[in-house]
């Protein structure tokens, strides 16, 4: 069923707007990583990009019915800095989500029994979990001077959970197969 | 040299997070064409969201020295229908960016004589113009149950100029030479 009230909705479009510009700024950051010959922190900027577009999507298509322009309030971090500083940035960003912003719409889209809407936060916020751990590995390998190793990163196209090297036999966030995770 | 004003800034940053949600919107609305069978609409929309990255990347990178978080209020248009119906939702994003958005940013960075700002949104207004063009071409083509023709799309990196099948010798936007067109 689509989204039937309004502040659920308006949650909904916040949280598109903010996976809408955390995508694009990893895109940015990472790009900038692998100019610097931080190859595997690109990887893992590129990787969680497209993890925060999943979560951009279920968002978006989770409010279907909703057509129309809006002005979207949302939450962004911008600068270009060092690496260990974008690196704090998506952190920050990260850790927002997890302790303010996607427990709040959760809480929200329970109490107005929104299923679909809490579905998609309760997918964002716990990948989101794995995401700020992540970003930590890799900021401290880059205050080292060393970029993070792994042979790969993992990511579940229906929920975002995130993974270095072998992805599991089942996400434990949604629970879909290991064939189904996106290489990167 | 960076933006100065606190206002060129805080329209960087609305035209980025709408840029993002665009280049967002578009890759949904992409797939979703080419899963009806619609394969060039679906091509158009792709290339037209990258040519949205061009213009976020360029807003971010203006901001390059306004670090940290910040709350973005950016226009979005949201909704899944028809293709015609998506293209409608496209064409109107395109206009009001056309008419309203970028004239207005444009007309500011000049009032502040910000040249980084003024060149950023002069891109994105002028590429905008063809973009809505695109649209509309695409969406009278579906009307009559069928798909845009053309061989392939080519987007300039520098400044999201897009045109169907072969780019010009110069970008007429920024002057970026041919070879530096992506194809899509
Ligand atoms: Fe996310
Ligand atoms: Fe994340
Ligand atoms: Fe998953
Ligand atoms: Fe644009
Ligand atoms: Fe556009
Ligand atoms: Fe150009």
């Amino acid at each position: 069923m689509p989204v039937q009230n309004a502040m659920t909705a308006d949650f909904l479009r916040s949280a598109y707007g903010g996976e809408s510009m955390a995508h694009m700024r990893y895109l940015i950051w990472g790009n900038l990583a692998e100019k610097e010959g931080f190859k595997n922190t690109g990887r893992l900027f590129k990787a969680i990009a497209y993890a925060e577009q999943v979560h951009a999507d279920n968002h978006f298509k989770e409010l279907k019915v909703q057509q129309g322009d809006y002005t979207v309030a949302a939450g962004a971090v911008f600068g270009i800095g060092t690496i260990v500083e974008n690196l704090q940035g998506a952190i920050n960003g990260e850790l927002h989500e997890i302790e303010q912003m996607y427990p709040v719409y959760l809480n929200t889209a329970k109490f107005q029994e929104e299923k679909g809407a809490e579905r998609s936060f309760h997918f964002a916020l716990e990948a989101e979990k794995v995401h700020a751990i992540l970003f930590k590995q890799a900021q401290d390998a880059a205050k080292a001077g060393n970029d993070i190793q792994f042979e790969s990163v993992n990511v579940c196209p229906v929920c975002g959970h995130t993974v270095t090297d072998e992805a599991p036999d089942k996400c434990p966030i949604c629970g879909a197969k290991k064939e189904m995770y996106k290489g990167f």
